[in-house]
């Protein structure tokens, strides 16, 4: 350790992005909120969200509670001399890691749902470029908050606990827990109430999407920024953490990396990395700008560039500056420039996973036309063909996720690979905002319709949402991306920390962890998705209930009872993540502490899990992904448009593809890296 | 080696599998064919099923010149002293395995096209017992040839090449090129015309199934001879063989087996067990009885209980009497006993993976009857049930082949392992007999739809039929099981035959292989389905182009030309069987010989393949199973019946299941096998 001056610089990096959340907060709050009926409708979706994050909260803290105390007496009996040993102060960083990512949501989502109503009367009053400025801004406040909480949270930790890498993983599996609550509940809460508004207003009383005169339109706008905004925000959260987490531990194996030059390098080129990418996202961030009647997209793509110029600069002056320029770990030897390639190596992933998403998700290109030409010959060849798509489009994300770890082993063994990790993430505040801003925008355009305000600013807040839609799936490629590159260097530090040499495939106890451990994401995205099908059922019942129930509901004149509804997603989401949040957590220690299995299997347990949850949560998203654009581009006009057969087989795979996209496929992010965090963690016990 | 006795024990057991064949094709003979109509259809389906055997073989015999000329000439330069080295004689045993396959599904394929419409008439004439009989004996003859040709070719290279195991590999991998046609090809064949004929005739024209004014509807049975019949027998060829030849490599290596005792005692046991359950399965079936109004499903089972015993007792005549009562291998010693347990225990998961099979896709049971259900809601949600039914499906059959693998593993090492593979397979003949039961009266029932026979001769075809839907289901379970424990002995053989004492996953060209091979049977699937739905497509158009242009093709008068149709199929299923054939065989080599790959990453692409391979193909076979069932139970007139808004949904799940049970799904299974094989045959270039 030592140097502290380094690791107060990377927690200055985020102070500083706090501090700018808090003049995006201070703008967005300065901007008019719209006529009476817009607030109103703001102030529904503004409290089913906090609703839902309030009740979250009670379970988490019992999660919390009950998983700290069984940490810290974990930690007491099994408590080591060594430097990763879990001990009884884990439990102190894992709340620390808990709260900082529960404040980061928490902060994005207050944020998020002020700032929609806000674009939609920025689009009323000021056109395109206001209101893009304040979705944007808005979806920024949820990126800064990730990285700013995320970095100084860590760093408060490390100085708490300097050289306790046993502690310090307690941090990483905080910001995990609470990404399971916001990725799978979320995940469950939103599309509960997508599809049962859905299939109940659109289907059968077939009145428009966002119509107010459905019960369930506000919990649907509430989910948006549930699963989009504050689960996807708690995703990358842990991503962010646990990449740097796990590059620490590695960087502290090596000590020729620590006790030549500057010391502790190993430790201070990570969050240095990282805060540096910080830096970059915020810079970029103040370059998205758009000029009336050109391309949102462009002004995002100009934000995110100049962010990742800014942070290769700065990994380039860090490798230079702080690595010494030869080191040796194990018997190789390798040069400060080599890290930097590595880090590169991550970043450059990330990019191209986020252009093959792109590429598998948007009508401009060859899959989702074809998806969109199969409709006309029904639902089923669109499933069909849905399918295929996605299974397909796992093919050169694989190869690029290998190129990256190839290129990163090689110029710097394990450090590298976690170093990629860390380089893919550092941006990780801009791809948040970029990410975030999707969500506000289509809430924008739900409360520009409930409110009935001309259909110019329903047309701004489109062409915003349809930019959204195109940067949520490459957020959600990042989103993998990044959680199967973290995971392999979580996976590295905590084989190091279990002490095994290797873990031999042809050995039958990894042999069984292998297939145990590719068969979870399976069965979790099953237990998801069936979750997601009953909480939807109850919704169902509910909305049938309230239109037959309440008098004058169809003509305008009766008051929908919104808030049963938001009330339905908010038990149903937290009653059902419960099995699946077990699987996730049970399985590896259960199969770390059998005699028969132990260590060695549950190695091929992370390690099925990695490989079948990357390709699984690909290939949902993407095809989810590729489902709804192709349901837009017939919107818009081909093969017979709105109305026609084709549309109608169209519907059909968009819904098929909500739970694939929002649900199940995100939700397998989490299951990769908290069932890695938590064999690290309890690594003792194998 | 020595002690050829015993192989040609074990040979004898294929040759009086054959004489039973035999017997079974000239008492089909002896029944009545029926009518002029019906026989005018079965010639027309017979031709059909013939022809595009022919065009297959034209394919067939190019790829087998290619490859067997590349074996002999990678031999030539490749070949050591080794007895597990590849060599020009390896050739040889290729094309004698590809022949004897070849040989197998012709006869399988001839007969079983004549058994269906004798299986009609014994309807109409004799009643229920005398069809189960015919349709039976038409199965037990595609099962006996499979065993009966797989046993004697083996003992035939065995014998020519004695303790040559490098070259006795080759007979393996010529039985999987053969498979990779059947099950690629037959695949792609059955459903495009299913698919099309379905879309155009059911759906458009709303013409019954198997009506004889549709164009595709003989091309419709034919692809059920194709795909089930001659294409799954191919695929448990592969795994018979394949597991009797890794248990033999895998034998020899152990010397303490072979020197003391009985000599060459390794390898006699997997050919006498192999031997005895293929006489086990002969007894078996002259039990198979059904008396008039009873359930043909206790028929069959009585039949499978009786094999099974009698395989359990000979399997244990075999170890007691055979294996040296203790013998040490590596570091361990073992006992007779121990082999046995070993081989009951993969006799007892194939077992149990059909009954999970049949729970998770019999209407009898909750998931079809959920599935069912949730098509109250419409098509998405029967979509979204049956992908969530068949995810979680996995789960139970993995704890078994787990279970199988470490008690195989334990009481017997990597032999035992084989061992397990052998005893699953040892029932193969009887295995197939029931599968192959299904298509034929399946195809009984088309040929007395489009005669028009009485409807009570349809209820007595539908009665085998839906035994037929369940036996299916389960023969696929058993074909994935099998398949997985197969490759897994093939694994081991592979690994040895290299030299690598072990595949460490925490390496990171490990992990990379891991990721490529966890990919390809996603990439495989999406081309096989993708594949389906260009040759529907095609068919679509035909059929589509006879129903405006043959006059009176609606009234019954005009003649549909449905070799047209047969012929669309077979040029269609052949040339879209190229690139994913290609996939299989080239990724394996490609890997292994790329410098920074190498036989290492090529043992975890192998591993990769077969955990996502497996769960893929379980996935997909089990939901297509469902929705199949769902939409029957439906249709018997649960949730509205025939003509309901629920059934049009399952009917959409049930078109979406059609390319996953019947194409992607069994496809993987020679995925998984071939791309073992071919590490294992080129293992010299490595």
């Amino acid at each position: 350790m030592g140097n502290y001056a380094f690791y107060i610089a990377a927690g200055f990096a985020g102070v500083l992005a706090l501090l700018f959340a808090a003049l995006l907060v201070k703008r967005i709050n300065g901007v008019e909120p719209g006529n009476s009926k817009m607030q109103e409708i703001a102030a529904a979706i503004h409290e089913g969200a906090m609703a839902f994050l309030g009740r979250q909260y009670k379970v988490l803290i019992v999660f919390v509670i009950v998983l700290g105390a069984i940490i810290a007496l974990v930690g007491h009996f099994a408590q080591s001399d060594r430097p990763d040993s879990l001990k009884p102060a884990t439990a102190v960083a894992f709340v620390i890691g808990a709260f900082c990512s529960v404040l980061a949501g928490n902060i994005g989502m207050r944020v998020a749902t002020k700032a929609n109503v806000r674009t939609a009367n920025s689009a009323r009053t000021g056109g395109l470029n206001k209101a893009l400025s304040v979705a944007f801004s808005g979806g920024s406040v949820m990126g800064m908050s990730v990285v700013g909480l995320g970095l100084v949270g860590l760093v408060v930790v490390i100085l708490l606990f300097p050289g306790e890498y046993g502690v310090i993983n307690g941090y990483a599996l905080g910001a995990s827990s609470v990404a399971l609550f916001g990725r799978v509940g979320g995940g469950i809460y939103t599309k509960a109430a997508d599809v049962g508004a859905d299939l109940v207003g659109k289907v059968e009383a077939r009145i428009p999407e966002d119509d107010p005169r459905n019960p369930a339109v506000i919990a649907d706008n509430v989910g948006d920024n549930v699963g989009d905004v504050a689960g996807m925000g708690s995703d990358l959260f842990e991503s962010f953490v646990g990449s740097i987490v796990a590059a620490l531990i590695l960087g502290a194996a090596i000590p020729a990396l620590n006790n030549q030059g500057i010391t502790g390098a190993g430790l201070i080129a990570p969050l240095l990395v990282a805060g540096i990418g910080t830096v970059a996202s915020v810079i970029g961030g103040l370059f998205v700008k758009v000029k009336e009647g050109s391309n949102p997209a462009k002004a995002l793509n100009i934000g995110e560039g100049i962010a990742t110029v800014l942070a290769i600069v700065g990994a380039f002056a860090v490798c230079y500056f702080i690595i010494p320029q030869t080191f040796t770990a194990g018997d190789k030897t390798f040069t400060n420039m080599g890290v930097f390639l590595a880090s590169i190596a991550g970043l450059v992933a990330g990019f191209f996973i986020g252009k093959v998403t792109e590429y598998y998700t948007s009508a401009d290109y060859a899959p989702v036309k074809e998806i969109a030409q199969s409709c006309e010959t029904g639902a089923a060849t669109n499933i069909i063909n849905g399918v295929a798509t996605g299974m397909a489009s796992t093919a050169i994300p694989i190869v690029i996720i290998i190129a990256a770890i190839l290129v990163a082993f090689h110029f710097s063994g394990l450090y590298g690979i976690a170093m990629a990790a860390v380089g893919m993430l550092c941006t990780t505040g801009m791809v948040v905002a970029v990410d975030a801003y999707g969500p506000i925008s289509d809430n924008a355009g739900g409360i520009a319709q409930m409110s009935g305000l001309d259909k110019s600013v329903r047309e701004i807040t489109d062409k915003l949402d349809s930019v959204g839609n195109t940067t949520a799936a490459i957020g959600k490629g990042f989103a993998i991306g990044s959680a199967a590159l973290t995971a392999l260097s979580l996976f590295s530090a905590f084989s190091q920390s279990v002490g095994l040499a290797a873990i031999d495939i042809l050995r039958p106890k990894v042999v069984a962890g292998l297939f145990i451990g590719g068969m979870l994401p399976f069965l979790f995205s099953s237990m998801t998705m069936k979750a997601v099908g009953r909480a939807a059922g109850k919704m169902i019942k509910e909305v049938r209930r309230q239109f037959t129930m309440i008098p004058g509901i169809m003509e305008g004149t009766g008051r929908p009872e919104y808030s049963k509804c938001v009330d339905i997603s908010a038990k149903a989401a937290l009653k059902e993540m419960i099995a699946p949040s077990l699987l996730a957590i049970v399985v590896p220690v259960v199969v770390g502490v059998i005699p028969f299995l132990g260590k060695e299997a549950l190695g091929g347990l992370l390690a099925g899990t990695l490989v079948t949850g990357f390709l699984l949560a690909i290939m949902m998203s993407n095809a989810g992904g590729a489902w709804d654009n192709a349901k837009k581009y017939i919107e818009e006009g081909n093969h017979g448009g709105k109305g026609s057969l084709a549309h109608s087989a169209a519907v059909n795979g968009d819904t098929v593809g909500d739970p694939f996209k929002d649900t199940a496929g995100p939700s397998i992010n989490i299951l990769i890296k908290l069932m890695t965090i938590i064999a690290l963690v309890f690594a003792p016990l194998f």
